[in-house]
């Protein structure tokens, strides 16, 4: 913690000034992680993000080259926080494997009826803009979502060598649909202010699986 | 067509001050679609709207109270031109039923293809960026989806009427359903720059109709 918090000094010796330097960073590209996930790119301002950290205006660019490079930074930060997320249930060897995944579509109800509806996918908001993003984005984002889908395809592969899914199937084909469709739950679940549509997807996933 | 624009001034009588109104404000409610399609409500300037029509910078609030005002003109216009357009499909009597949703999935491809990916749905971008948008457009954004699924459902029962799909299908939930996750086929169409995902998401939906 630096002196950008109003927190009590902490005692004993202060931190050194990289140390300052690389938590006022990380503290922005949290602080960008939640207002992107909450509103996308185009209506957050650096400047709301540089206030509610307590940095001041003119010092963004000692910690990025530019608003652009902040977005690849939490971009960065939310795939490594969802890749870790999606791990904790999928690889979670004392569940059956189509079990982990209606665990992590449960969880996500949760999560996102916890934050009152108001943050959804960073990745899918800053997928609906990439029209208005920079071209540099498109990529990555899309890394993001092969990620995803290897690691459900390997969860559903799971289920196969369990016996629960049928051999014919192709997990990485409805890996992908998973994804794919996911993104449109989310979104509209928060336009419901209802977790409805997630479940609404996946019961049709389980069922196009042919539970 | 009015002075705003830059073609051969028209022979004959000039349009009535009246006409004049109505059709530059029709111009503006057009291109605010196609932006809105484009790039959604926080990315998309009034001046921006305004320079492409050719309409002076003080003259927006003699047409529209405010720009929460001009993207409820945008959606209402966006959900006649789209509820038109599922017509035109799901009702095509000579086509069975299943096929002609199959039709509207493979126009829908075209059409975006055709935009270069850079358009995608109005209500999926304005719905993506609830959070940072007047609350007023949350229920106009759902009564669009509401009418879609409605347009979708009836659909759907003429299948089973037609006996291609099973008495016992919720052609209400599966509809729902469709919508949910067509929006995120949209989104990632366009990030992809491929139809794949739509016929991706297209496939499942009739695998899971078909179980």
């Amino acid at each position: 913690m630096t002196e950008i918090h109003t927190e009590p000094r902490r005692r004993g010796r202060p931190p050194k000034r990289q140390a300052d330097a690389f938590d006022t960073r990380d503290a922005l590209v949290r602080c960008g992680m939640a207002t992107l996930t909450e509103k996308g790119f185009s209506a957050t301002g650096i400047d709301e993000v540089l206030k509610k950290v307590g940095v001041p205006k003119g010092s963004f660019y000692h910690y990025f080259e530019s608003k652009e490079a902040f977005g690849h930074a939490a971009i960065a930060a939310y795939a490594a926080y969802f890749a870790r997320k999606l791990d904790r249930w999928l690889l979670a060897a004392d569940r059956p494997a189509l079990l982990r995944i209606a665990d992590f579509v449960d969880d996500a109800a949760a999560g996102i009826a916890r934050h009152d509806f108001r943050r959804g996918c960073l990745i899918g908001n800053l997928g609906q803009e990439m029209s208005a993003l920079p071209e540099s984005y498109r990529d990555r984002l899309e890394a993001v979502f092969a990620d995803w889908q290897a690691r459900l395809a390997r969860c559903l592969r799971a289920a196969q060598a369990e016996g629960a899914l049928a051999p014919e199937i192709d997990c990485e084909h409805w890996a992908a649909f998973f994804w794919v469709g996911w993104e449109g739950a989310v979104l509209r679940a928060r336009l419901k202010r209802s977790v409805e549509p997630l479940h609404c997807f996946a019961d049709g996933f389980f069922t196009a699986l042919g539970r």
